[in-house]
């Protein structure tokens, strides 16, 4: 069913590979380690690339992953599916491209970062409405440097202002409010961009801003990791990385959309959860010291500010 | 609205707030260390007392939390409130008394184990089918040793047995069922039991089915801990240890029902999230040797077994 019916197919499946390639051999400079890659195929057709990088002296964990499915989605699914809101589709068949990307560095004072963007189509994507895309990046710090979070808002935003002067403050607040916790009082992180459901112009025009977004990564990312990487640390700088690790591991299995989405459609699990941190702490009622700079990274993440 | 309205909530809380008290105690002397209370009041009626156990020589993090709480459901609690089934409420009132218990123990052939009783009403629980009883106890082992399995559920079992032949065969099947992550294929530990929304005899008889339940616990597991605290391991066993935990983080967050009741209602999150594992790890796609012990546990986790 996959070719020959659209070719935004190819053109989204040809897009995410490309950027695949470009940001693990950005993020093997940065590291020196090489990626592994585990090449999976999908029961219902289709199947993904997932790479992973473990264990490096600057990277602890990343993986960049690709996958384009398709097929019929499953029932709970099909209802719960965000997208295409203004055409609505009964069927239940779909085709999926994307790339998805997390780097989580061993230095605390190096942030954590994430990356994704997908092109989504409904019962055949003929119809317009029945395609979306989908993506962002945000930027997850457990000890906040405001050049930091200014740096890889500004790059994203310059990406997004290429094609359109509304996204970025649009996508900007749609990031803070989706890497909520709302048990915690806390966003995920200094945030980035967030979209769904774009569908608003024609689909190449949104490809060529979806590749712009997964490309803008490598500039918005790399240079801040580099910098941080060699900050000389102690156990109490990596406990408190761990623990903010743990809010990490919160948002992504109870709150987020796509690890949900990917568990309970039958995604591949470890494609799915390479997401979470490598090393994770849990204790109980943890307390900061007022003016310290954990008490400055929670009251950034507590009221949102404005970064570009 | 909670005093005098029925005599079962008195008696249910001071259920539950005897048998924090004594597995306190036996945690206690079993560790050398002791538990903190933290008291909390909640907005909307009742509260609960938070005892913490952490960094003990043989209890890693333990929680043994009672909540005695009362007021409106929020509406989507109410709707997805299971329970009094044969007796639909249209109401928001509720009023719930639990207990909830769990350890992790430092060391890696210590197995993990879990503990919860309530008691729960709806809509002022003066009808029959508006007030229920759910809990149960298992046990999750990162090493597998058959005895501690069964004496676990052995004692589980006679603690049924007193009440009702048919409840632990029962109980012990709706446990492998709860306590199963679809995603990996696997159960989290080795079961024990597990049930809700038990309302078919008398309510005073039911509680103490679930008193004897929650104190069941103290030698269904006491004994085992006891006698692998002192098991030498290394950096392998630890390893293996914190990827086990991971499991319980996943299932604790994307399945139980507890978790995302309490962190969706308001609950204390830091008393719902000390169930969370200290010091956890994820890797990506974990491979075991083939007869090992890791092998052999999930093995076990694959295929639910008799053990009673």
């Amino acid at each position: 069913m996959r070719r020959g019916l659209s070719p935004m197919r190819e053109r989204a499946e040809t897009m995410v590979r490309e950027a695949q390639e470009t940001i693990c051999r950005a993020l093997e400079e940065l590291d020196g380690g090489r990626f592994r890659a585990d090449v999976w195929a999908r029961d219902g057709g289709g199947g993904g690339v997932s790479r992973i990088l473990q264990d490096g002296p600057v990277i602890e964990k990343a993986g960049v992953n690709t996958s384009v499915v398709w097929g019929e989605l499953p029932e709970d699914a099909a209802r719960a599916l965000a997208g295409g809101h203004n055409h609505p589709v009964s069927g239940r068949s779909f085709f999926a491209a994307g790339i998805s990307v997390i780097v989580h560095p061993r230095n605390p004072y190096a942030p954590t970062a994430h990356c994704n963007v997908r092109y989504f189509e409904r019962a055949g994507g003929d119809d317009a409405g029945a395609w979306w895309f989908g993506g962002g990046a945000d930027l997850t710090p457990c000890y906040l440097f405001d050049e930091d979070a200014a740096h890889f808002h500004r790059t994203m935003k310059a990406a997004c202002d290429r094609h359109d002067a509304a996204f970025y403050p649009r996508f900007k607040r749609w990031c803070d409010e989706y890497f909520f916790l709302p048990h915690r009082g806390e966003a995920r992180g200094v945030g980035g961009i967030f979209f769904d459901d774009l569908h608003d112009r024609p689909a190449d025009r949104l490809l060529d801003f979806a590749r712009d977004c997964a490309l803008a990564f490598v500039p918005a990312y790399v240079p801040v990791i580099d910098r941080r990487k060699d900050t000389p640390y102690g156990e109490a700088e990596r406990r408190w990385q761990e623990l903010r690790r743990g809010r990490y591991v919160e948002f992504n299995l109870v709150y987020d959309r796509g690890t949900s989405f990917g568990l309970k459609t039958g995604g591949r699990t470890e494609s799915v959860l390479v997401s979470l941190p490598p090393v994770v702490r849990w204790e109980y009622a943890v307390e900061v010291d007022d003016g310290s700079p954990e008490a400055r990274l929670l009251e950034a993440l507590r009221t949102p500010r404005e970064w570009a």
